[in-house]
Parts: C-alpha cells; structure tokens; sequence
C-alpha cells in the first residue's frame, strides 16, 4: 500500500487530497486539506479527515503567501495529525502527483526527471498564466520529499486523441509547428473522470460511451467524448478559448481585443522575467467573462437573479412564445420598474451563458453524429445550478434531452449505501440520451493514473 | 423610371450592376460590369448587357490601379454602349447604391450626406481592410454625379435584429460601449436575398421563414434566420470570427496570435495614416486560411483532391465506419503510396471546413430550437461544390438533413421560363427540412432597398 498526495495548485488556492492505493488498484481517499486566499491575505487552511472536519478554518499568516508556502503548511498539517497514521513523516509519501494545466504533446503522465522539468518549463510560455502556479511546488517537492515519485497529469493529456482535422487552425502550417500551435484542450483530467463515471453509471463499456460534457466552474468548457475518448472541446492553444468564465471571455473575434485597447501586445506590469504575459491575454482571461458584465464571479447569484427576473417576465406575458424573454428583451424591460439595470446585467449574463453552452452541445450533437448518450453537467456551477441546467436542457430540447424537474432541483443524488453518488440522472424516464450530474473528482483522476501507472512505482 | 446602379468594390475589384426600376417596384437587371485584378495588373474589364458579353475581356492598362479609377472606367463603358439607352450621360443615374462591409449601428441603408459619410469615415476603423475600399468611390460619384442620391448599403444592417444575449461580448461593458465592441455580423445583404428568395420558393410568408442559411466563398460565414430576421451568426465585430475563409482563419483562440509572432498590436506596414491595420489582423485575414493550409484559394482544387484521396481510402477501408477518414487518419496515411503532401494538405483543409461548417449548423439548429425549414448553401462554394455540400449533409444528416445526390451534382437548378433558377431544391423528396442552393445576389438586394425605400426617391 502506497500513500499519493494529489496536488492541484491554483493561482490563488492549494488543495492536497491524500490516497492510499495498491499497485494498480483503485486509489482510496483519506484526507483533503486546502489552503486558499492565497490572493487576498490572510490565506486560510481547511483540513478534513474523511467526514471529520479536523482544521474546518485557519487563517495562516501573511508569510503563507505563495503555492510553496501553501503546499508546506498542508504538508506540516497532515503529519502533524496524529489520526492520520499514514503519513507521519515525509519519507510516508510515496508518490505526488501534480496538476499541470498545459502539457503540449504529453498523452499520458510523465514521472518528473531533470528533462521532464525543463520540458515543462518549456510549456510555460503556452500557459503563463496557468503552468508556473505548479513548478514551484514540484521543485519543492523534489528537495523536500527526495524519496517520492513526482508524477505531473495534464490537463491536456486527454485531448491528445482529437484529430487532425479538429485541432488543426487553418494558419501557416511551418510556424504552427514551430510555435506548437493547435487545440490542445483543457479540463481533461476531470473529462477523463467524467467519462469513466458515466459509462459506469450507465453499464456500457467506456469504448462504447458517447456523451456532451460539460465542466461549467470558474472556468468552463465542454467536449465532446466518442467512445470513451476526446474527439473535441472548447478551450484551444490555451484555456482561453471556448465558453465564458468567470473572468474570462471565451471565444470572442480574434481582432476585438486589438480594437480594446491600445498596446495590448505589450506585456503586462503583471509579467516577470520568466513569465511573458501580454495586456491582450489578461484582459481577456482577467477582466472579462460575467465578472465584468455583472460585477460578481459568483454564479449562483446571477442565476438566482436572471431566474427571478424571467419569473416576473413570465407572469406578465402568459402568452408569449417560449424565446419572447430574449427576442423582446427591450420592450419586455421598459414595462418592469422593478427590474433594475443590476438585474438586466445578470440576466444578460445568465441569457449569454446558456446561448454559448447551448451553441457548443449542438454543435457536438452534430460532431458525434447524433450518437449521444447522455448530457453530463459538471464543475461547480454544473453541479449546482439546477437553474443553469433547467434552461439549457429547455434549449437543447430539439435534440431529445428532456429534465426531470423534480430531480434536477432535488440538489444531488440519492444516497447509495451511505454515501453521496458521484453521477445522478436528472433526466425524464424512459428518454434517450440521458441527463446526468457527476461530481467530478480532478485528484482522483490524477490518483488513479498514478496507480495504474507501473512506471510510477 | 429610374436607373439605379450597385456598386460593389472589394480590395482587388469593383463590380457594378446597372437596374432599372420603378419607385416601390422590383427592379431589373439591365447590365454589368466588373473591372477585376486592381491588385496584380494590368486590370482588366467586362461588361455584358442582359445575356450579350460586350467587352468579355479587356486590359485596361496601369492606370486603371484603384477603386476609383476602375468605377470611371465602368462608367465610360456604360456610357459609350450605344445599346444601352437607359445611361447616354451621368445625368441618366438617379440612384448609386454603395455596398459598405461595416455599418456599425445602422439598421438600414442610409441616403449619404455630409453627415453619413463622416460617420462611415468613423466606421473604418471597425473595419479598415473592408470600409476604404468603398469610400473613395462614394466620394468621386458625389463629384461626378451631382444629381444622383448615394445611398449606402450594409452588410451589417440584416443583422440589426440579433438579440442582446447574443451578440454582446463578455467584456468590460463600458468599454464595450465606447468602442463599439459587439457582434455585428457581415454578408447581410447576401443573407437578406437569400431569406427573401427562399421563402418565395418555399410559398411561405418571410415572417414564418426560418433557414439555417450558408454564404461560403473566399469568405464564409454561417447565419441563423428566425422568421425571415437574423437570430445569430458567425461573423462578429469583423468578418474575422466564425468560418476559415481562403486567407481568413475564421474563430481561433483569441490568444493564439500573440504566439505566432512578436510584435502582433504594432501597425502593419500596409497602413496608412487614415488606415490602422495591426500585423495580427493582417495575419489572421491574410496570412490564414485554407491558403496557408494548402497553397491555393481555389477550393474547387481543394474539394476535387480531397475527394478523390478519400475515395482512394475507402475503396481499401470498405468496412471501415463513415467517420474512418477522419478518425485513424495517420493510420490510413500510412498505407497510401499515391496520397502525397499535397493532396493531405488539401484533404485536411476539406475535412477542418467541413467540420467547422457542421459545428454551426448544429450551434444553429439548437439556437433555432430545431424549427428550420431549410438547410440553404450560397456563394461561390455553396453554389458550385457539390462535393463540399455533399459531405456537409451528410455530417449533419442526425438533424434530419439529406441529399438528393442526382440533384447536387447536377450542377444548377432546372431552367424555369428559360431562366436559370435563383433558388434550387437539392434534398430527398419528401424530407422536411429542405436542402437549398441559392444563387444570391448582393446587388440586386442594394437596388430592392433604395426602390422601396422613399426616402431615396
């Protein structure tokens, strides 16, 4: 039996989810702990053991202050546990699995040697913003842990089997190659769970399982899964592609940010010797996306808003066709003094979002050739807005999907055995394709690959 | 009876159609003339009246090197036809109607006057590699022909009726405002004849029309129409965004020209002191597409050897699944002595067109939430390549779609009256929704509106 820290280090957040597996079995999850706030100081420490809520909240001090920093104060935390007899001493960690946002042409997970490192430093320039959040930990980890394995999972890896013809940008094919540049995709750790989920869920082969999935967080993206395996999705050369997100705009023409502002391919005070990060790129993953149209990040309340809002729209007009909330926004807004311009703003926001989500699923209802088998909602908002849900599967409803209403508000699964289900159908009975929610587990994921891994032991 | 002309100047040709028409009335066609070449001369000029080719091809030396100097060289040629009573002086045309690419906020043509035509001056820097083109000609007929009304017409205006969900940008809203920086839409004057045509041959009024509607030539874009109205489409601020075009990229990570070059927000060396182009957006509108994919603009070329490759592969593959092509690619590669570079690169370009084409349709289909009457191909592509209409089809054949694959590859419609039809039916019989070509026609759509519009008169 081998413990894995599964390390995920965001640009403000480090959450470590530790499991036990056996060699090439399927990882066990005793504890998670996650320091965040990393941004705005103080940053605070959350530590759970199974059920038990062991550190529920601590602030940690100003000298937590970057992801080193974080990955330290958890690891300090787990062997300071005496009711964690797993680890009690860092010698216990046999492998640290890390989660790399951009793994250019990486297909599987790489054990962490000298060149692999220098590769991934490499990567950074595809993904300044997203990459070098990781590197300090694995270096970290490689002087403090000496005799771990350090795996690093990509976030790529999964889309490595889209082909040609999809990932391909029509652009000069010698500096596309030269620059690496194509749709690499992202969020395939968690689409690699997702995929795994469902089918089992469903009790198809994964090779026989066809589903639209959609990873709706802070950052959101769909794809489209045939047979098991990624065939496309939205992000592309960077995160940035694709759906809205909470500060980021998705897809939009690629000559607006040029029409922005002025020199916006300059790099930005935010860039540092190593990291080149132009105005253009922070404008667009930064200050964009329903924080800007809304002035939250935070979903539940924008859906909670657009919802009421429609609500009233809809008692006011009975008669009107089912899209008379967008097609007559304008005249349907002078009629209401109550709906003020903080919740036109969301109800845009919430309206844009759908649209985009909505485009992508036929879109991939077309790619996969209408065989689907079911719609998956994931990430944060996909597992929690029923709001967000309820109106996207009512637009898709010409391609067959149909919401079981009670069940989508129901606010997750039924329990099995105790314990909370990791995919739960919100579906209407007896309809193909299906609905579904699944709680998508990134650290797992990265667990699992580790286990299966032999070159990791 | 007025004779109206609709002139139509792109960065290497001007195109002028003489009409004649009554206030209110349908006009008609009486001639047309074309000056081609203005970018690699000497240019040369034709000129037909009705089915009679006048000048089928004359050089009309270096002097001839402009926008404005290539409409002189039309108007002396309409003059000096003998045969063509309706124009024997300037004096003769009551109406000149200007296709301008960007509008901005317009929602129909507008009679220039001072005002107007500084407010397009304003609209170039929305569209610099568009606009320029027409504003010199605009400026030269009001010198030269004083008693003629101007009047301009937009490729923006059909696309006024797309909803606020859709075609705001998730971007700082402010900014947005300020800088004009929404979806606006392009080929509407093509899409405004195409929805008006098709609903004539489908015996349906035009507010009960709704089309997925294709206008694919050397720029392509896709467009939804709901009740005869644009509800979305791929273009946006700029022709840029949605379709690869023959040097266009279409949608791309909106990152991705920051890793092609340095330097991509500097001024391209092609602007001039009225004219700023950054070298991204003439890398993207230039440098891109199917061209840079396989060397040529020609898609026939490109569709005739993609074709002929995958029928090589599935003479081989004969129980291979109808997604083999694309799928194990490399694989089949392999095997194909006779499937050189070239013809890969044209097969790829075919493949990546014909998936981005399908994406729409489907984005499209939801968005219309599946009530379409008609799938509707147009532009120099969707006009003659039944190759590309044929695979397209069949890619979206899970929404119902299908070929009547005698009617695509006959090349035309059946003559009506001895006319060539302008909308002709290519789908299987008895099939709802309908498969469509149409012959459209942006000039005689510039003459419609300034005969029906009073205000021209």
């Amino acid at each position: 039996m081998a413990v894995i820290l599964a390390v995920n280090a965001g640009s403000s957040s480090v959450k470590v989810s530790v499991f036990t597996a056996e060699k090439g079995g399927t990882p066990s999850q005793v504890a998670e702990a996650q320091v965040s706030g990393l941004t705005a100081p103080p940053a605070v420490l959350r530590y759970a053991r199974g059920d038990a809520s062991v550190i529920p909240h601590r602030e940690v001090g100003d000298a937590v202050n970057d992801q080193r920093s974080a990955f330290a104060t958890i690891l300090d935390a787990l062997i300071a546990d005496p009711d964690l007899p797993v680890i009690r001493r860092r010698e216990d960690v046999s492998i640290i699995c890390h989660r790399i946002v951009h793994g250019g042409d990486f297909a599987k997970p790489q054990l962490i040697v000298d060149h692999t490192y220098s590769h991934l430093e490499a990567l950074n320039d595809l993904a300044p913003l997203h990459n070098a959040n990781s590197l300090g930990i694995i270096r970290q980890c490689c002087d403090w842990l000496p005799h771990a394995r350090n795996v690093a999972c990509f976030d790529t890896q999964f889309h490595a089997t889209i082909p040609r013809h999809i990932r391909t940008y029509p652009i000069d094919q010698a500096i596309a190659r030269s620059n690496r540049l194509r749709k690499y995709g992202f969020h395939g750790l968690s689409y690699s769970f997702i995929a795994r989920s469902v089918a089992r869920h469903l009790g198809r082969p994964l090779r026989e399982t066809s589903i639209i999935a959609l990873h709706l967080g802070s950052g959101a993206s769909a794809c489209a899964i045939r047979g098991g395996r990624s065939w496309d999705t939205s992000m592309g050369l960077t995160p940035l592609a694709g759906l809205p997100g909470a500060t980021r705009s998705g897809s939009v023409d690629p000559s607006l940010v040029f029409h922005y502002a002025s020199d916006v391919g300059k790099l930005s005070p935010a860039s540092t010797r190593d990291l080149h990060i132009s105005r253009a790129e922070e404008i667009l993953n930064k200050e964009a996306g329903w924080k800007a149209l809304t002035g939250t990040t935070d979903f539940g309340k924008i859906a909670a808003a657009a919802a009421a809002a429609a609500g009233r729209s809809r008692k006011r007009a009975p008669e009107g066709a089912e899209n008379r909330i967008a097609a007559e926004e304008e005249e349907v807004e002078e009629e209401e003094h109550d709906n003020d311009e903080d919740t036109r703003n969301k109800r845009l926001a919430f309206d844009l979002f759908v649209d985009r989500i909505s485009g992508f699923i036929g879109s991939y209802y077309v790619t996969l050739r209408g065989q689907v088998d079911a719609l998956v909602f994931a990430g944060g908002i996909g597992e929690k807005s029923d709001l967000l849900r309820s109106a996207v599967v009512d637009q898709v409803s010409c391609l067959g999907f149909r919401l079981d209403e009670e069940a989508n508000g129901a606010g997750g699964g039924r329990q099995e055995n105790g314990k909370e289900p990791i995919v739960w159908d919100i579906g209407k009975e007896g309809i193909t394709p299906r609905v579904l929610v699944c709680k998508t587990d990134e650290q797992f994921e990265m667990a699992r690959l580790c286990a299966e891994g032999e070159e990791f032991w």
